[in-house]
This record gives C-alpha cells, sequence and structure tokens, in this order.
C-alpha cells in the first residue's frame, strides 16, 4: 500500500493521506501526523472511526485503530467517550513545530495533559476530582474580604492570610515547625527549588546531594545554577544517608530528599536515617532540602511526620498542592530555617516573582475553613481505593509482578522480570497506554537498577481509570 | 522630655515609651517604632488619637500628629478614614526585623501595598477599584467551563483560552499582530524581561540598551543576567533612538524602550524616531523590546499602536494586566517573533515557571466577554478626572509649577524650580505624603536632569485622593 491516497469518504472532504515506508501503521501515523503538522486536519477535527478509515484505505481496521491509539499516546489526537477521535487542540501547528511536538524538558517523564487518556504516569493527581464548587465559594470569600492592598504588588513571603492558614495546617497535619512569619509561598516546587538553588550558590554551596532515583527535572535545576548533584547511595532500605558522614567521599553543602515518600520507589526513610540527615546537618553546617510533595497521602498507618519537625533550623521544608489539590494552581510553599529566611526573599524579590494574590487569598479560605481537610480526607478515600483496585487486578492478571511502594502516595512500582522493562514499555505504547519504567528516574551516578514501572494510578479519570487498568494487565508479563 | 514614661491613659494599657535624643518627633518615632519592633504594640492594635497622646506626653498635638504621618509614610503604621491610626498588619515583628523593614531591591521606588495611605508613588493602579463582582463571575464561568487537563501541568505558553483572547483583543485596541500560537503568558512583566535576559544571553547578546529614565528594577534584571544597559541619550523630543544607527558607539543586540508613553516622562516615541527603531533592528537584526505597559490609558487622542505592528519579526510586544486591572494578579503577556518564540519557551519551560491556570482562564472569560474593555473605560473616565482634577488643583494652588506627560497613563511629571526636588521630598515625607522625584528613575549614564516629581495620581483610593491632592499642593513651591 505505499504510495499515496485521497480518502475523501471518510473525512467527508477531501483529506490527501501519503501513506509511505515499510510498516502499514507506522506510515499511517505519520501520514497523519504530517496533515495535522500542515493544518490540513485541524484542532478539534474529528476523525472517522477506524472501521470507516481502514475500509476507506483497505486495511485491517486494527492497523488504523493502534495507531489511532499511539497517536493519542503521543498528544496529537485526543479519543473522549462518545466524541470519538479528534485532533487534540494542541496539536503543532505548522511553523511551531518545532518547539511545540518536542517535548520542552520539564514535559519528559510527564504525560501531557490533554493528550492520552490512557495514561498511568505518575506525578498527577485526578484532574477530574478538583473541587470546583467548593473552590469557587472559597474565591468569592477571598474577594470579598480581600483588603485593597492585596491587588497590589504583594510582601514577597505571600499573603499573610495563607501563611497564617498553612503554618497552623502544617504544624497539625505534617508536624512542621512554622509560623507564618518564615513561610515563603512560591509558584510550586519548582520555583522553591530554584530559589534554594540560588541562595546556595551565593553561600558557595558546590555539591548537592541527590537520590538515586528521583525527577531529573528537580537535579537539573540544581546544576543549571551551578551546582553539582552526586548521588546518594541506595540499598535494600532506601537511601543510604549514613554516606554523608562516613568517608564515601560526599561532602555536600546540602541534601534534596524525600523522606516521608521516597520518588519514585516508594518507602519512608527509616528514623535511624532521618536521625543521621540532621546529624550530619548539625555537625557540618549543611541544609537538609525536605522534598514533601505527597504527604497528605498515607494509607496504611500514621502519616510519617516531616523531618523538619526534628529539625528547623537545619531542614528546609518544602510542599505543594500540585498532589493535593491541582498542578495548575502553581502554588507551594518553603519553611526555611529563620537564618536563611532573608536570603530566600532576597533571590525571590528581586525579580518581583509572585504567586497570584487571588489564588493566595483562596487557598487561604479553602484551608482555613476545613474544605482543604475534607478534600484530602475525600481524595486520601478514592486513591486508596484505586490502589486497592490495581493491586487485586496484579493479583489476579499479573501474578508474577510484585507491587511495591504502596503504603502511601499516588503510585506504585510494579517489580517486572529481569530485562523485561523496555518491552512492557513497547507493548504499552502500541496498546495507546502512556507508562513510565523505573529507569526513567535514575540518576546518571546510580547502577542500573531492577525492572519495573512507575504506575501512577490517581492520573486517569474515573472513567478513564477501569480501562487503564486493563490495558496495564494486558501488557504485563 | 528626654527620658521615658509609661503611657497607660491613651494606650488603654500601660505602654513604656522611651523618648530620646534631641527632636520630639523624632524621638517619639522611633520609641514608637521600638514598640512595634519588639512587639510591645502588636500589628492591627489601635493607636491613641493624636490629641490624647500629645495630652498625655505633653507635647504640643502636631508634633504627635507629624510622628504618626510619617510612620504612616513608612509603613508602621496605617490609617484609615473612621478606624483611627493602627499598627501595621505587616510591620515586622522583632527576628524578622532585617528583612521585613529593609525594603527589598524591587520595592525600591514603590509604595508599600497596605503601608501609607497618602501616597503618590507612580506605578500602581487604583486598588480599590478592582472589579470584584465582575472578577468573580468570570471566575464561575472559567471554573465551570474548564476542561479537567486545565488544572493539570499547563502549556508552558499558557493557557489556549486565555491566548485567543489576547490575540484579538491585542490586535483591536493595540494593533497588536499577534495569534495565539505566538503569545507566552507571563507572570507579569518582570517574568518577560527575565526570559528575555535568558534568550538574549544564550544567543550571545552583551548589551541592552535602555531609555535614560526608568525603572531600575529593570535594568537590574538584565544585568543579573550579564547583560550591560548603556542608555540611550534624551533631548527634548524623547529618547534619541537615532543613536542607534549614528557613530555614537553604541552596538546594543537589542533595545528596551516604552514607545507608547514613555515611563516615567510621559511622551510618545515621535514617528519618525519609531521608523528607525524599526529601522535599526531589520538592518542589525536586533530585537526591540516593546514595553506597553499601560498603553490602554489614553486621554486626549487616539492612542498610540504598538510599535510591534509595524515590525513582529523584529519587536517583542510586552503587556500586563498590573495597571489595568491589579498588579496582584502577576499576569502579563509577551509577543515574541515566531522565530523566537522556541527559544522563549525553553527558557520558561525548563524552571516549569507558570502563572495560576484558573487566574488565565478567569481573565481569558473576563477578556472574551467585554468586561475587561468595561473595566478599562471605565478607569480611563476615573483616572482622567483625577488628572483634571491635578491639573486644575496645580493651576490654582502652584502655578508655578508646569505639569508634563498628561496625554496618557497614570502619572504626571510636574517641573519644579531648579534645585528644590529635593526639598519638596523632604517636605512631602514630613508631612506623611509619599512622593517620588524624577532623579530616582535616572539611568547611571544620564546627566542629572530636570528637577520634577513623578505623580501617580492613580494609586490613592477615591477617599484618600482629596487629601493626597491637597497634601501634595502644601508642599509644592
Amino acid at each position: 500500500m505505499t504510495g499515496s491516497r485521497a480518502i475523501s469518504a471518510a473525512f467527508g472532504a477531501d483529506l490527501h493521506l501519503e501513506i509511505q515506508g515499510p510498516g502499514l501503521r507506522a506510515g499511517l501515523m505519520e501520514a497523519l501526523r504530517e496533515a495535522v503538522r500542515t493544518g490540513r486536519l485541524a484542532p478539534g477535527t474529528r476523525l472517522p472511526s477506524s472501521r470507516a478509515l481502514a475500509a476507506d484505505l483497505g486495511v485491517a481496521r486494527n492497523t488504523v485503530a493502534d495507531a489511532y491509539a499511539e497517536l493519542v499516546a503521543e498528544g496529537w489526537l485526543t479519543a473522549r467517550q462518545g466524541s470519538g477521535t479528534r485532533v487534540a487542540r494542541r496539536a503543532a501547528a505548522p511553523a511551531r513545530r518545532a518547539q511545540a511536538v518536542e517535548p520542552l524538558p520539564w514535559q519528559r517523564g510527564r504525560p501531557r495533559t490533554g493528550g492520552p487518556l490512557r495514561t498511568l504516569h505518575p506525578g498527577t493527581p485526578d484532574l477530574a476530582s478538583f473541587p470546583r464548587a467548593e473552590w469557587l465559594k472559597a474565591a468569592r470569600r477571598a474577594l470579598t474580604d480581600a483588603p485593597h492592598e492585596a491587588f497590589g504588588y504583594t510582601d514577597p513571603r505571600g499573603r499573610p492570610e495563607l501563611r497564617t492558614a498553612l503554618a497552623e495546617y502544617l504544624a497539625r497535619s505534617r508536624g512542621v515547625r512554622a509560623d507564618p512569619e518564615r513561610i515563603v509561598v512560591c509558584s510550586g516546587f519548582a520555583q522553591g527549588i530554584l530559589l534554594l538553588a540560588a541562595v546556595l550558590r551565593a553561600r558557595r554551596v558546590r555539591e548537592v546531594a541527590v537520590e538515586s532515583y528521583g525527577l531529573d527535572v528537580h537535579w537539573r535545576a540544581l546544576t543549571a545554577a551551578g551546582l553539582r548533584t552526586p548521588a546518594l547511595p541506595l540499598d535494600g532500605l532506601g537511601t543510604r544517608t549514613e554516606a554523608l558522614t562516613g568517608d564515601g567521599g560526599l561532602r555536600p553543602g546540602a541534601v534534596l530528599i524525600t523522606p516521608a515518600h521516597q520518588f519514585p520507589l516508594g518507602g519512608a526513610l527509616a528514623p535511624d536515617r532521618r536521625a543521621a540527615l540532621v546529624d550530619w546537618a548539625r555537625a557540618s553546617g549543611g541544609l537538609v532540602l525536605e522534598d514533601d510533595y505527597d504527604g497528605e497521602f498515607r494509607y496504611d498507618r500514621q502519616p510519617v511526620g516531616a523531618l523538619q519537625g526534628l529539625d528547623p533550623e537545619h531542614v528546609v521544608y518544602l510542599g505543594t498542592v500540585s498532589k493535593s489539590l491541582a498542578p495548575g494552581l502553581r502554588l507551594g510553599w518553603m519553611v526555611p530555617p529563620r537564618h536563611l529566611v532573608g536570603e530566600v526573599l532576597a533571590a525571590k524579590g528581586e525579580v518581583e516573582w509572585a504567586s497570584s494574590a487571588l489564588d493566595q487569598l483562596t487557598l487561604a479560605e479553602f484551608v482555613a475553613s476545613g474544605a482543604y481537610d475534607r478534600h484530602v480526607r475525600g481524595m486520601r478515600l478514592r486513591y486508596r481505593r484505586r490502589r486497592d483496585q490495581l493491586v487485586a487486578a496484579l493479583a489476579e492478571r499479573a501474578p508474577g509482578v510484585r507491587v511495591t511502594g504502596i503504603a502511601a502516595g499516588l503510585h506504585a512500582v510494579l517489580e517486572l522480570p529481569p530485562g523485561s522493562e523496555r518491552a512492557v514499555l513497547r507493548a504499552a505504547a502500541l496498546q495507546g497506554l502512556a507508562l513510565q519504567g523505573l529507569d526513567a528516574f535514575r540518576h546518571p551516578d546510580a547502577p542500573p537498577g531492577r525492572d519495573a514501572l512507575v504506575v501512577g494510578y490517581a492520573t486517569p479519570t474515573d472513567s478513564a481509570w477501569p480501562g487503564a487498568l486493563d490495558a496495564l494487565c494486558r501488557v504485563l508479563p
């Protein structure tokens, strides 16, 4: 079928698809990509059913269905129950191809929202559960009560209403020792790590130790600021914080770590290692940067309190609403040691880089009114149910796959037979299921590890979840 | 009266004020500052009336009134009609004194919101006029209509709904040649300039020419990125853009300029100079960075369209809601040349530095529904009325002061007799009126210029405006 043909019937208009190369599916995919790129298939256009297009092209229906699924996974198309397959709204227009289609560095390892419906990438909560009505209620109260000055250039620490609400919440729910005066509101965790990188550089710190597994976007934020990021070694119990005090040669000025729930492996840092970390910070004058990204979500036992509570003068606590509410709010916070507040504000203030005052006031109202607690409790139940469904489905349909890291958080690690990670990822892509392997989170310093998947079970909407779970089970060995 | 005394009656509780030094007013001010610092006067505490405290201390009432007014101007106290004088909510608590009381670099030259009520600093709109009800209405519609993916990690260009609404609005109201694909939403102008600084540095640009008068926070953002910022010379007609093409030795890779309304002098760039700027950019491959900070506000003639309309491939258009709605929203936009979009996104994307998706969707709704146009029209009338009141008051009470730069914008330049700028500023401070002289905006390269004030007539609330205007007239020669 190499060659080209106009497929007018299925599209209701002439569409010339040039299908070339050895594989039918690959050829069809490239032809559709090209039609989107050149604008011949406009964003929002509904595609013919796979049956109709297959008939029109004279190919097997599965070939078209597979091509559609993979293009959905790539973000070119979207597929929604009841509205068929359409060209994604954000698919690249011709001149912007380079920047719109290539994922930006920070998008690597993240599902493209608006792209594939069947994604089990970790890192995103169930966006369909955003509490719209409650949030609007809080926004109304916030807008009504706000003093005029709230609409002006804001305090670089963030709105006092939000800092007051957070101080109470963080003390109660995470054991953070905070007072409103030392909380700094950030535009998500990302701004926090950038500000800290600037502060550390100004203090002539050269190295920030990180974990053997994590998000490379965080490591890159540090290296972009001129900091080296050697990895702490890992053993069966998790990150070996003792390496800091031994003769291992690591002499960092700070350590970036996820003590409550290692990302992505899922364990809590053992008590003796927590102690070792704080001891190291005290003895060396170093700083612990505590990334408490999903500390609200723990299912099987008492929450692991924030490390910061052990020593607020040596630990910078970093939190965010990206997992508990929505990443789109771009709201997070930092609780630095008292002596560091001025330096953090100097780094923040010079660029006048603040978060929206209205969102800050709304979140303050949302937290202070108890709506945040209620939302987190509700989501904890939902995610726990999903986790249980994942574990049950795997036990039944993929009994050889061991699940770990499930006591907390929004993702699980699925241990695969040695050597099978890449094959499973390939099979998933063919099914239009976006999955990530553990290796995508491995630090360059760390030796290749187990074959495993990092499955974000919070990401799909409720309607997409059963299909995603089923697709997952089908590609597992 | 050097010494100390407890003034229990006036405060309704014991308050020990240690009043020392030669001047009564200065001594009282320092004693009050110290009481706030140490927490003995808590934020929100209502101070005794100046009459009562004066009686209690045995000093003239004006001494107390002057001390109060100056502390209001400094941000330690607030004074509101009907609720008396109180300790400012954000007044520094003891341990945070250093960072909370010293203005941060970007706060220099800006009134502290929440601080003095009588401020005529330029750069802030009337915050009391923020359209709360209309904004909430737009937020409700935005929250109802938002697709789930809007709550996720967003497109680094910003929400498509907002870019679509802005493209239409900017074309219509400012003559900007934009399409949604090339608009990049920014967290205010500040993020725009930082992103452009990063892009220019990556392109090995070393110099960005700026105007002889402007905001030093913008110049510092560029120099912090490693760029030199020589100033373009100035003559009676405004910024001499011809200097770029002459033998003056200026060979910048870009020019940052306010063509529609020079900040702070207030003129529009003359047509031949606009043409010269674009010619320079085309011939040299340089970039014009067009800061259109208050282009919506022009009173006496047709708006000056955006320079970007002349040559979208050599001009980066930068706009913001900071003057038209509120700085607290932290929303702005950039329309770069098509070939630059990818580089801007690379600079933006790596740090995952995005604006709140909900505010973006709300602004999109606000613009698309026509509420933004209505608000701007209403504010234009209000500000025009203020400007006319300013001009009338000066004509009557300070006829020797010439007013310039009043055809547009939210501020005016008041020309003072040579050598009098500092004395006027000192007199204003003593009256508790926050004013800024023209010299505060002068580039280090520029020779000392005229003595003048830059008066932001949009800043006071309606209730504070008559008092501010009166205080201004009283300190003018």
